[in-house]
């Protein structure tokens, strides 16, 4: 983990460019004369991010939402998708996931590349977008005082994971085939002051929300809607996957999608994340580190 | 190999876009407003595209350089990158050459994602630039009577990847550290009928764009500039790598930046591909398939 910290501090470093907002876990704003565009490109490793023996059809649909709801994240409507695919015996339905994908969000393929070559496969995808709003929301905006929304609820894809891997009899959808919030994201991009998708767990992603923004989140963990067994909860707060958007706005305003106000900002302390007014422990992963 | 090229098909078919001009083996265009951008993906993956034991540094300077060049026979300003790197002992390393190359060509690194993963790492790498010149050049605008120029010689990256092999003593800098030529791509955007980079061999590039502009290219092998022993020439043609840009020009125009004539284009006869005046045998591989 701190290998892996200490790149991204590096490439960190070499991405001085002021569209490098946050490499490695946010979406890239670009300026092309008048058009402000947003980039992101996520990888997705078999074996690591993906359950032995998956359907590629799935894969390749979670590929292109994952980079999707990091545009949704920026209120941005997409442009085109690029993919990096490592062949293997499954090709076939890879390329169906992703054209369902495709069509389902109505995004055209423009181009990428295919390799062979033995291992683990990888996969990658670059999503560009077209701001609808600007500022483009970013991470850093919240201002003490906003309060903290949640779009939907979390633990779903949790429940999903758990059916597919374990064959409990649940729905798996919501681990297979997540959904990007485009829609609601550019209807929140000009109201809110920070906004971020939840791809890693509501707690990790609102303590990485609360340093970009120097400000401390406070969670009322009973206000956050489950989509698990209530005795769930604690985990549903630490496990990814659900893509829901985790934004902050003023407090009171009208909001132009269903939200659910999960919290508060306030004035940095110590802790920049709060649950139940507690700090959490050193040790509390908060969400799935990568 | 009929795996993957029935993948590339089944992407192609997805790929309506008229941005995908090429799936797989050329950027797409794309107008966003008053913009035309062109974007790019090249994926490498550790002992297929690399030699065991090779300094990270230099892969990243390839995947980078690899890229450019792809913008270069677009005519394209490059804008910036995103990189998806799997985490490994030489992180470092990746950095330090990533860092040159984006020095080297003013390039900034907008974002991207970094994973963990068993076995063979992949890397990718997507490029986005800014067309300098419409109609963009493309693989698919050769017409009879235009000459076949290629920018520079063929046969380095043969020697280069020879000398990191075997330790022939000979330079192995094409190999490792290829130049994406930006500035003559921009300068022959507003010359040439059809342009693309030299990266599969100089044949097998060659074939590909003749059967995109559906014409015969008649190529004179003894007027392609070699970068290696005589005795080595049909190897040359064959090798990739290299980089240079392949363009087709009106018959006698002034060039803007130093070019062999090589050969010529013809309206389209049962060969698409002619060396010395015969077409190639069926088993001939021309290039580096993948």
């Amino acid at each position: 983990m701190s290998g892996e910290l200490a790149f991204i501090a590096a490439l960190r470093a070499l991405a001085t460019h002021p569209a490098a907002r946050g490499l490695a876990d946010d979406a890239a704003v670009l300026e092309v004369g008048s058009e402000t565009l947003v980039l992101t490109h996520d990888m997705m490793v078999e074996g690591v991010h993906t359950l032995a023996g998956q359907d590629a059809a799935d894969i390749a649909w979670k590929l292109v939402a994952t980079n999707l709801s990091d545009l949704a994240a920026k209120g941005a409507e997409p442009l085109g998708v690029l993919v990096g695919y490592m062949l293997g015996a499954d090709d076939a339905r890879f390329v169906a996931g992703l054209g369902e994908a495709l069509a389902h969000y109505r995004v055209p393929l423009l181009g990428g590349d295919t390799t062979s070559g033995p291992g683990p496969r990888s996969f990658g995808l670059t999503a560009i977008g077209r701001a609808s709003f600007t500022p483009v929301p970013s991470r850093s905006g919240a201002q003490a005082g906003d309060a903290l929304y949640l779009t939907g609820p979390v633990g779903a894809a949790m429940i999903g994971f758990e059916a597919l891997r374990d064959g409990t009899g649940a729905d798996s959808t919501a681990y297979r085939r997540p959904v990007a919030l485009l829609a609601e994201g550019r209807a929140l991009a000009p109201h809110v002051s920070a906004m971020m998708d939840v791809s890693d767990g509501l707690l990790l992603d609102a303590l990485r929300l609360a340093k970009a923004s120097g400000v401390t989140l406070a969670i009322d963990s009973a206000a956050v809607p489950l989509a698990a067994p209530e005795e769930r909860r604690a985990k549903a707060l630490r496990w990814g996957d659900d893509y829901q958007l985790l934004f902050t706005a003023v407090e009171g305003l009208a909001l132009p999608v269903p939200a659910c106000r999960i919290g508060q900002v306030r004035k940095a302390e110590p802790s920049p994340l709060l649950l139940d007014g507690a700090p959490l422990p050193p040790d509390d992963p908060l969400g799935y580190q990568h």
